[in-house]
């Protein structure tokens, strides 16, 4: 039906996290100073007031997942749930973009050191955005599917990316 | 300092609006249905349970803008600050990827009726993922250097997408 249209977009930067074969569902937060994210020398300026946002969209290239894309999936939190790739966050998706908000703790030249992020080591970077409150805080917004499992403190656990053992 | 790592994304579908040459730097919302996604035929199955959701992101490719980047920009609404392109939502930047929330408001087949969006018509589409209210709803966040501005509510008018004259 579409004549498909060329898409040029390339790594900006690298995300750095202590995560190099597992990633959480969701990010954890510490006070240490394991995630930051690192942006191409040519990038630098385009920073600038960035850190007035306590939050900030990074989208990322999900480059190390190597499994089948499929179109419907089972989150390892919700085993009996089939649901579409577009109503969840799995990274078995068509296009393997990434999108999380983290904290901005602090920014050192051309570095941004971040809350917690669900991501592997050496993840590409695409892209950079400010959380604006009055945008993007949507107060009415739902779980959607989520809600309905029975679970729900436990995947509030894995929402949260609180560790625990069950 | 990076070797950069191939990033292969492609259109997964396409974004119609009533925007043919111009559109509001922030959606206008409106009850016909002149704003909606199609998804190309072999990821229909990718929507299973997303009308679960009352709000979704779209993740689209720019193609449209032709201007030179920048890595400092100033919004057209706000043309004495200079802030760079990562702390702003402006188009002119290094990925020409756009971000943007929008509700559903139903889901024929494979084409997603939603509230306003403000991209051009025929917009490729890259992603859609889940609002999730418990992931996503960061209501300890803030308008960054926006809140800086004097002129609030007129801002709040272009971020709202609210059409005015002055």
């Amino acid at each position: 039906m579409n004549d498909n249209i060329a898409v040029n977009i390339e790594q900006i930067g690298i995300i750095k996290t202590p995560y190099e074969d597992k990633a959480p569902f969701q990010p954890i937060d510490n006070d240490k100073e394991e995630f930051y994210i690192i942006i191409n020398e040519q990038y630098r300026d385009g920073l600038k007031k960035l850190k007035t946002f306590k939050y900030i969209y990074i989208i990322y290239y999900l480059n190390q997942i190597k499994i089948e894309k499929k179109m419907l999936i089972s989150p390892p939190w919700a085993e009996k749930k089939e649901i579409g790739v577009f109503a969840s966050r799995s990274p078995m998706r068509p296009n393997q973009i990434g999108l999380s908000i983290v904290k901005i703790k602090k920014i050192i030249d051309n570095r941004i050191y971040t809350s917690g992020l669900d991501v592997f080591n050496n993840t590409p970077l695409l892209d950079i955005k400010p959380y604006i409150k009055d945008l993007d805080n949507k107060t009415d917004a739902n779980n959607g599917w989520v809600s309905e499992l029975n679970d729900d403190g436990h995947l509030a656990l894995h929402i949260n990316g609180i560790p625990h053992n069950y």
